[in-house]
């Protein structure tokens, strides 16, 4: 008996998630220390001291199920952000909501639409259900919303937008995503992935919330996992209006957040002035990489995320190896249709000079 | 526009799951406190001490992303039960085991096998996939293994065996698990879940872990929140043959373990001075309450989980709030069909002495 024959067809040709290689595991292959990990978008400042204290508060009560609600974690982000707590749905991380999202509401009789190079969980999850992906290419990198609209059709269930975009950093503006919203028809979800949107600058951020009262076809996903720091804790949230969450909950695992999370989570919600450090540590890294950049005479994507790609105009896998025995692990991303370009997650300033010098070396710049 | 149209087929009759009624709600909907919760199977011992240790020592390391192959913690499963790695695939709960398994495996056109009066969540997840389930009459409210092979045909894809059943307490041998699958066919998986299968004497447990060597269609789902009582942290994991866990591995979320759920599962392993002392603890308390409920002349179903079914002949809602107001949560279960049974989980012995006080109080006994 082959199983394989008889899995859902979706499956018969998913390959796995591919996760940036932990750094134990590097330490037990080269047998080397002193390893540096850029290459999993995490918070190179570690997360709040508020979410350690939160947790060693729960920790006495493990053996509870966690609260299925969520409900003060629920509260925290609507008085946040200005929101119901009905309109929220608790997710895993941001993997999770996208599960969650396409459970509800995609099938193999659905098309779904999104762009090339975008965040591979989505294309993932629509090749787990059969559905048929309509995958728009890119526009210097980014989604190409007119393309977006062109593949629009009877069949269309859902739009993924990820924005700023991973793994290209690309970014769209408020006034962009407006402009498309008000042209996608009201039965067809958008749904916008803002994983990243604490890395831009306030005054450039898209206000999604805002735009959720006039286009109750929007979903915007959100996560503790990088500006936050909680990447090791799952925990992230949709916020939709209420009846698409209330569909959502009726799909979503009732204690898909541990308790833990959920307790962290509660705790840095209103940390804003270690988001403020981190978002400012980004934005010199970035600089700091995109000017290192340019001056050699490297092609680059401009990003507004916490990582840069490098173009390195040859294949990247032989340079992304030199990197990994000199203890500095970055991301390469053929596995996105990209075999040239490197994906580098901003570090400490340390870090940042420590793979600039590990890079020049290689190169031999 | 109503969103409910759009939503997947098997999405629209969905409802959620229902969860144990938490003590900090009843605590705000009648302003009481000393509540004593023996709803949801928890473990009145909590978790062993050194579940807390493992978490303290991650601690410092909640922004790195998961080990998306717990690696650590395959190792120490695979130890414990002599079992390979590669056998094993992470679940965020039995829950998501149970998600995962139907997502790789049941679609619209197939049919699952389960009885009456078993674990929600496996109905839950057939529905939620529109696949047909054939729901087999229980069996003095067990599972009717000769019901469940006459219903076998050649849209079969699974079949889903509780052991010891969730909620009823019921149990099949080890001889009538394998009797039952030399008789399944070898394209038909096979679903055990053994969730509460510590509680069960060592010498009636089902080896099944043995039976995964001649019945390759076999797939063993267990827990740590139970007798490990970790209900809070989601952790738990299914034991297959390689094939169908590489399978499993296409559709998991990689992160769906977080770590700290992944440490605490590495240290307690191999705690089995606990788990003696849990199920011990657990013996007494079964016992105590189906002596206490033969004596008052109430019916009940005996119970090899760590919970017992009392029948009260009556509609058991007025019971289940008469015994809220005096403090102390079982679990309703008309949404299992059983509108006339409550769910008692066995909690410390003070605890199962003021559940029959209050019992006793509540029936005028």
């Amino acid at each position: 008996m082959k199983f394989l024959t008889i899995a859902n067809a979706g499956v018969q040709h998913l390959s796995p998630y591919q996760a940036g290689k932990p750094i134990e595991e590097l330490e037990r292959e080269l047998g080397i220390s002193n390893i540096i990990k850029l290459a999993s978008n995490e918070n190179p400042f570690g997360f709040p001291e508020s979410a350690k204290q939160g947790i060693r508060e729960a920790l006495d009560d493990l053996t509870r199920y966690p609260d299925a609600n969520g409900f003060y974690f629920k509260q925290a982000v609507a008085k946040k952000f200005g929101l119901g707590s009905e309109q929220i749905t608790l997710g895993n991380g941001s993997n999770d909501l996208l599960e969650l999202i396409f459970q509800t509401f995609v099938s193999e009789k659905d098309e779904v639409i999104f762009s090339q190079y975008t965040f591979i969980v989505a294309p993932l999850a629509a090749q787990a259900r059969n559905a048929k992906a309509r995958v728009i290419p890119a526009l210097d990198y980014g989604h190409d919303l007119n393309g977006f609209l062109a593949a629009v059709n009877d069949k269309t269930k859902l739009i993924y937008i990820a924005n700023p975009n991973n793994p290209t950093g690309t970014f769209l503006t408020h006034q962009q995503i407006e402009q498309f919203l008000t042209q996608v028809p009201s039965n067809v979800l958008v749904v916008l992935d803002e994983a990243y949107t604490e890395f831009t600058a306030a005054s450039e951020r898209v206000n999604s919330f805002e735009l959720l009262q006039r286009y109750p076809n929007l979903v915007v996903c959100r996560t503790l996992s990088k500006a936050y720091g909680l990447a090791g804790l799952r925990i992230g949230y949709a916020v939709s209006n209420e009846e698409i969450a209330g569909l959502f909950n009726r799909v979503r695992q009732p204690f898909n957040c541990n308790s833990l999370a959920l307790a962290a989570g509660i705790a840095v919600m209103n940390d804003d002035s270690f988001i403020q450090k981190v978002a400012e540590n980004n934005r010199q890294g970035v600089e700091l990489l995109e000017r290192f950049f340019a001056d050699k005479g490297l092609a680059y994507i401009p990003s507004k995320g916490n990582f840069v790609m490098l173009d390195l105009g040859q294949p990247a896998l032989p340079i992304y190896e030199a990197l990994l025995r000199k203890g500095v692990i970055v991301r390469p991303v053929a596995g996105y249709g990209l075999p040239n370009h490197l994906r580098i997650s901003i570090g400490l300033p340390e870090e940042n000079q420590r793979f600039l010098t590990a890079l020049s070396e290689v190169l031999g710049l």
